[in-house]
């Protein structure tokens, strides 16, 4: 009997290790993939283009648009072109937030209805504009993405003044079902 | 020790059998409720009833209601009858994001304040109108419902064009502590 | 061989009791700090002192500033002095939601960039104004915090009309990878 606890306690450390593989194993995303998220925004002439409109004009505080919300539902694709046929559609709002310089916050919904995924993810997350890249919290999901979290990493990809903006976004599940 | 290894080994795999079975358990619910949301939304002249209000108009970006932002706190009952005592409230927002159809977006919190139930149920996602049921992610809880997570599917049941609404809410919790 | 089996139903109840106690264990916080939330409104005047600005005004449902929607970008500091280094900020917004009393919702990002802690905090819930505390959720995290979640716990401490109000948030972090 003796000698089985000392090789239940071999097999309990033997365990730990396992599972503390397992755990560091968590930085290594379950499922992975990049899109790029168009956005046209409404000027009162684009109806027909436009992908998102403001709900709320910028207040005079600063001259980077404090307060300025935009609801959006814009097409997301696989390759850069905003042309390509959308993946998935994301649906949402981000607000700028920063007097001295341009900066945003994000919450959305990534909505895939596809032969290839069908199901819901929900982000959110500060649009740090300044940095080369910043990271989004993926919150949730739905269908193919049943109860997933996860990191979405941004980068701005392309800039035309205030009338289209592109952003890569690579999402990285941590945690699939 | 060389047998302690081969049982180890066996006993290794028959741990990960368990693992499994409990891994796919968590598509059962901990937790599931029906409620359903009742929703009037303030017209200049309901103010003792209302129990929503737009903070945002639409833009005129179609004819959908679109960037229209409205904020809540609604009253949540086990049946269908609005005028039940609420089991729960909701308080958060929506906003409608389509061109060419209703459709919309939430975030709220179900707070609960009753001898049955102590504590809130965070959720966000995207409310597909045109969608028979939809789903929707809950991110968060405190208190009796201190960090869950799960699902929650919306459907239509009652719409009195902009005057009210009600959705039945089938929230499902994967995890529960 | 029955020996084997016999030893390993004792290991495997053994093994549940083990992951039992860690599960309780999640209560215990794995990471935990209080910080202070400053916010100074926008009153048109104060653009230099102002954290904080409404993107859309009050409804005139009641008289608690329904629908009112603020954008902020507000300093935190370990203690509760104003001007004190900020460790973090905090960009999100809020909106009233209650007719007959102050009540709040909110959503925002706690963003670190010092030496200590690099990366963010993505948190949601309802401001129930009228109760001493109350809790949101930690729905995610990034960098140095990711993954994360939790509960943080609120409590007003100090509230000068609608020029500024400062908010203790007790930050728990339960999930740390």
């Amino acid at each position: 009997m003796a000698q089985f606890f000392y090789k239940s306690i071999i097999f309990f450390f033997f365990s730990l290790l396992i599972m503390h593989t397992l755990a560091l194993d968590v930085k290594k995303p379950c499922k992975r993939f990049v899109v790029h998220f168009h956005d046209i925004l409404y000027d009162g002439t684009n109806a027909a283009n436009a992908t998102s409109a403001a709900s709320a004009n910028a207040t005079n505080l600063g001259n980077f648009n404090y307060g300025k919300l935009v609801v959006f539902n814009d097409p997301v694709t696989k390759d850069q072109h905003l042309l390509s046929p959308p993946v998935a559609r994301a649906q949402g709002f981000y607000f700028y937030n920063m007097k001295a310089e341009f900066n945003a916050w994000f919450a959305y919904t990534l909505i895939f209805n596809s032969t290839e995924h069908k199901g819901t993810i929900n982000i959110m997350g500060a649009d740090l504009i300044a940095e080369k890249t910043r990271d989004f919290s993926v919150v949730g999901g739905t269908g193919d993405f049943f109860m997933t979290r996860g990191i979405v990493t941004i980068r701005g990809e392309a800039i035309q003044g205030f009338a289209y903006f592109r952003l890569e976004m690579d999402v990285k599940l941590y945690e699939c079902y």
